[in-house]
């Protein structure tokens, strides 16, 4: 295992399995596409601990509150790394976090989804400290997002060679 | 001709020329922006054959199936490709796809998104293979697009050297 | 100072100073973060000439006419090349623009995405002309947007080794 693999078992935290999604879901790409020495992620929701894609499902700011939706974007950050951990072999491969890309579904009035996605970001900073873990972000909110998830979020970190 | 020009020539399929915008769109961007052996993919919607936006147009899962957003998703593939096409000369200048990022035009409360982006997915695999054609890719909910597109897709290809 | 600073000037436009938000508001992440010869730009909102975010705020169509979200595209670019000017010292380092995700808010039937998006990319090729800044791009309505903005906009560019 890793450092960073350690640290998040340190937190008491866990890496969740593949995601299962229903059966008739078809998701024909890649969770982590592998590039030179960039590594890009797909779009990734909070998944529980049995692989599944977990709720609160709904509208952040509606059925969902601010900091309910803060904890499912630090669900997102490790489902997202649990899919690098895979593809990766260990978390210590990545050397730097290049950004991200944060979409809260949510209503017209809602303006609080850097709130959000600080879930992500502070997960993030947290496990990979402030250099190795910097990134630029955008934190924007969609009209609905696949499976009902409130959080959505997609990335794209480099590799050491 | 390329052997990926080909393959669209044999499946029956065909590369739209140009879009054709409205006389008072402005779009003072390029369709392809070649960075070293990076081609970035701007937003394309659906075409048809005579290069004009095609439809349906409208929500998708109101106005619009998600068997018909499906059609147009890979209508935006065909798009793009022709997009590639005029500024590589030939598609057989891509050596791997990298990402894709799908929005559809839908409600608040439709979770298909991947089911139509798979448009999409489902025509790049079929045409670059499982290894050139492997992406990452999210898909998700969009308000509204411009000329009331149910489907508007950007990307990242790598190119051979 | 740079050219294209210099440029700046002679136009009559001034770069903002770093964004001022509420006092309540954490943004844990960085607005450029350089990696290697790219510099990823996080996504930006408009902003006045004493930081803050700045409006008119609302719902581009509604409250916000489409000229008015054309002049906030604007203030987003200068925000965003204020962040750049910072990191890099001179934004005479850009060597390419790479690509903008230009994001609205607005409502479902909103279908002028790029002429609001104009704003950023007329500017954008003004200062830096139609080789360096040469880009591409997407302009797609969003649901909202973080302190009510009508326009936010992320980028990338590349630098001189």
């Amino acid at each position: 295992m890793g450092q960073i693999e350690d640290r998040i078992t340190a937190m008491g935290l866990a890496l969740p399995p593949p995601v299962v999604v229903p059966p008739d879901v078809q998701l024909p790409f890649s969770f982590v596409n592998v590039c030179g020495n960039r590594a890009i992620v797909s779009g990734h929701g909070p998944q529980g601990p049995d692989g599944t894609v977990t709720g609160p499902f709904g509208i952040v700011g509606h059925d969902v509150s601010v900091d309910q939706g803060y904890d499912s974007a630090r669900l997102v950050a490790l489902s997202m790394l649990g899919s690098l951990h895979r593809e990766l072999g260990t978390l210590d491969r990545i050397s730097h976090w290049v950004k991200a890309l944060g979409m809260v579904r949510c209503g017209s009035d809602f303006t609080q989804q850097p709130a959000v996605i600080n879930g992500f970001s502070d997960l993030i900073l947290e496990l990979f400290g402030p250099d190795v873990g910097r990134h630029s972000r955008s934190a924007v909110g969609m009209t609905s997002l696949p499976f009902g998830i409130p959080v959505e979020i997609e990335a794209e970190v480099l590799l050491h060679s």
